[in-house]
């Protein structure tokens, strides 16, 4: 899926670690929600209250979940987050994400 | 306005200037665009092809349009460009914007 049809979407951005990551949000007509971002090169630690589904559809970057080994990603990868948990990102180049939030 | 309903908004981002400028773009349902961008700080110059309306949501930042001089914009602003024309930005502190493509 290339574009998101029929969405409500934040005209103000969410700004993070100086803008170096930014993010706006997009609310489905079934009330899920999904935020679009942009991270540029760096080091993150974030945080999930609930599921999360990260896509990158650019860039180059590793993660690593808790308990798990670096992995990386170039252009295009999916991982999951469990709630609850923090994990680490090494951004290379800029990052274009899709993350989606799973309530189970 | 503070969101945009019913728009499709692509998911892949615009990247310019190794990712300190960057957008994505929503269309709404009579067709128009507008794109929601983030900009770091930094000095840019970007052309135009229509008219476009820039309104700052957020950011310090200083605007030259053609044949006038500098002007200021403090966390919230809107200017207008003609179409076909160059205009500058410095950008101070992280600057989120939405930027309308106005076909005349």
């Amino acid at each position: 899926m290339t574009q998101f049809e029929n969405v409500t979407i934040s005209k103000k951005a969410n700004v993070y670690f100086e803008g170096k990551v930014t993010s706006r949000t997009v609310v489905f007509p079934d009330g899920t929600k999904k935020t679009l971002g942009i991270m540029l090169p760096g080091e993150y630690e974030f945080s999930t209250s609930v599921k999360e589904e990260m896509e990158f559809v650019g860039g180059t970057l590793e993660y690593k979940l808790q308990g798990q080994d670096w992995q990386k990603i170039e252009e295009s990868g999916i991982f999951y987050v469990p709630a609850n948990e923090t994990f680490l990102l090494k951004v290379y180049t800029v990052a274009d994400y899709c993350c989606s939030y799973i309530s189970e």
